[in-house]
């Protein structure tokens, strides 16, 4: 078992690639890099003896299933829907599979089959998901191994730009899929707060964000990510009090991000009317109520925003009431306010990203509380060689060898929860600058 | 041609059923009513001699064949996602169809299939959609027949009830299907102002109302329905610069309604947890940012109301903050809502429900400018006999009657803007009370 295919070459692909074709040189593994972009794949593969690149329209059954079935592991980078044919395939030629995706109810559907059939099919094996698992299942392990019971669980991980690179007044810029972060959050959060239920809808997910402080980096704002109630049972903290999984963002970010959701500009379902036509002058008068006053300052109006606010200064520097014209046609708002962002929050050359991640953890232990913090630093080397390629990308690779290695004997569908995935994963990303430094102080009881 | 088929029996199906059985027994007419409950069509049948019952489920396909393959004319009141199954069997058995649902851009594909057919397939043939398109269009081309050119063009309507039955705070009752109208609005509005595009989204649909004055009647909130761009080409006025079609409701519904839909009560993506085990008080605490405070006043807080006003007493009413179990298993906020309304909102008996349907009209016609309204108020007998079920039935048995008659020549996938259908049904619905009120005003030019 030596032949790896890696499905996808696109940016975040880079340090998984880079990782397998380092670890095939010595130990005569194959891979393969599949992409419907035959250049990319080759760029990625840079000549090495190892690789070769294969050109894959991934809807196209007969081609997919005949790569597939050439090789014996299977990185799929695809987006997360795309998936499910890559898996489907992988059971019907017994190959396994690892993803950097949130594993859907559809895939968890395959777990018997491709457990009768012995295989490894694991997803959230990236960053968020992904380390966050991992180096939070050995932190709650840990206090369960010398007796402790976990009372409360937080965990923040946010993909940002590093201080240094930070040149503008969102202090964000685009280091993962563009489209992922304008509808990030959509549906419904849910997590547990003090022993109950909390849901917190889209509409009013990025005002409801905690500040919290990350020790030596300063302050960040944390909105709840997803369902993290779905993970009480994994991480076998069922009734614990509070939990909650968060994305963090720099300060102000919330705020401002809140009033594009509020004006209706992350919709992805609907047209707007001659896009390639109007200007985002006219773009946003057509989402206010009529009145008088400028288009910018019935923006402020109906945000209940001062007209020289944060928020109103981060909304002008897009552009957004600007006489330029949008130039997209056919596009919902969400699609043009993705190539708006393109185009001011890219990573220019030399910029270096910054991911930082953080659990907060309370547990007690002989009668007294311990407040746990445990984080995790970051920075890219520059715009390609970004920390978010290798953070999602590198727990993949070396998962990949522990494959090979023959020391996983998890099979059918899971996330890496269990210690013979996240001990070595962890052990091993720590080479490559994963610390976490923690922290324990003691609670008055 | 003298076979009908009405899918269907429930409440809003007994004043079609009744006046095809009325026109059937002098005309001849068989009537077979089909419904999942046998009883229910039995019942609405009421052992007319001209009319059956059937048992059907719609989802059995050989049944619903068998069905429709032996009636000419096929009515379906299912609810709308159903309707295409109907129609493709339609097209396969060469029958006609009538609906009182919005036109889905699948049924609108098989317009040619039913053309090259000849067949009649007609959508929004009830009240709104329905005789709201009709009164338009007549008044629309009344107008331009005399040389008039149409400016604007607004167009309300409201399922109510009558002042005599306003028994709550809300102000209103069920008068059709519940689960529509706790979703009603979800998506984007989409609207012409001042020829501008306008776009409304669902999360200040309830926000951004219009109050508008019926004559005799009073005032009544306005808030935009659905896409009402897509009149412009259908009515004939492409280049209007302000077209809207709204939803009426009593004063001070419109804000009561905006703060379920801000608190998220009007989701149906997602069960809450133990909803069979919590209080509707337990619920909203769900909803609510940590703080200080009884429920009731940290949702006064977070919707920025006082503790007092109009808004909270509706809430109060609602019994949301009460110590009482919701007692629905596995159910989406959408749906407790539902549930909950329903025990609150239901008619009485004696309870007379309440239509009003108001076109608002500007036009130039000889260098002057004209403003048309044209109201129609309309009251159920009681809490069966409602207005809401005959102008919903009506129309549609009705334009059976004409299919018959061989009146109708359009053949395709249409809605009723065309003068050969909208004449004779206004006429008709005339005798049974649906009576426009028209009042023009010349506007200094």
């Amino acid at each position: 078992m030596k032949n790896i295919l890696i499905i996808g070459a696109g940016r975040s692909a880079s340090a998984c690639i880079n990782y397998c074709l380092e670890n095939a040189a010595e130990r005569g593994w194959f891979v393969t890099v599949a992409d419907s972009d035959p250049e990319q794949a080759e760029k990625r593969i840079n000549n090495h003896p190892n690789g070769r690149s294969a050109w894959l329209d991934v809807n196209k059954q007969n081609d997919r299933m005949d790569l597939i079935s050439r090789h014996d592991i299977v990185v799929s980078l695809l987006p997360a829907h795309l998936h499910l044919l890559v898996a489907t395939d992988c059971i019907k030629y017994k190959k396994h599979l690892v993803t950097a995706s949130y594993v859907s109810k559809e895939m968890y559907r395959l777990g018997d089959e491709a457990r009768d059939a012995s295989l490894i099919f694991m997803g959230e094996m990236g960053l968020d998901p992904g380390i966050d698992h991992m180096s939070a299942m050995k932190l709650l392990n840990d206090i369960r191994a010398k007796g402790g019971e976990i009372t409360n669980f937080r965990s923040y991980t946010g993909g940002l730009i590093a201080p240094e690179s930070d040149t503008n007044p969102w202090h964000y810029k685009f280091t993962w899929n563009p489209r992922n972060v304008v509808l990030a959050g959509q549906g419904t959060a849910q997590y547990m707060e003090d022993g109950k239920y909390k849901y917190t809808p889209y509409s009013r997910l990025f005002k409801e964000y905690v500040t919290i402080d990350v020790p030596g980096m300063g302050k960040y704002e944390a909105y709840a990510n997803r369902d993290s109630l779905l993970y009480r049972e994994i991480y076998g903290v069922e009734g614990i009090p509070n939990i909650i999984r968060g994305t963090l963002r720099c300060q102000g970010f919330c705020d401002a991000w809140n009033a594009l959701v509020q004006i209706g500009l992350t919709d992805g379902s609907y047209p707007i009317h001659d896009a390639d036509k109007i200007t985002y002058h006219e773009w946003m008068n057509a989402y206010l109520p009529r009145g008088t006053g400028s288009v910018k300052e019935r923006m402020a109006a109906f945000l209940g925003e001062e007209i020289d606010s944060d928020v109103m200064d981060k909304l002008e520097w897009l552009g957004l009431f600007r006489k330029i014209k949008i130039n997209v046609a056919n596009a919902t708002p969400a699609l043009i306010l993705e190539h708006l962002l393109l185009s001011k929050w890219s990573l220019s050359p030399g910029d270096k990203d910054m991911i930082i991640m953080q659990h907060e953890i309370d547990y007690q232990l002989d009668g007294k509380e311990y407040h746990v913090v445990s984080s995790m630093v970051m920075k890219g080397e520059d715009e390609n060689d970004t920390a978010m390629a290798r953070l999602v990308g590198l727990p993949m690779g070396i998962f990949v060898k522990l494959i090979i290695d023959g020391k996983i004997t998890t099979t059918g569908v899971n996330i890496p929860v269990m210690s013979e995935v996240y001990e070595p994963v962890l052990e091993e990303l720590e080479k490559y600058g994963v610390v976490f430094k923690e922290s324990e102080v003691l609670v008055e009881a």
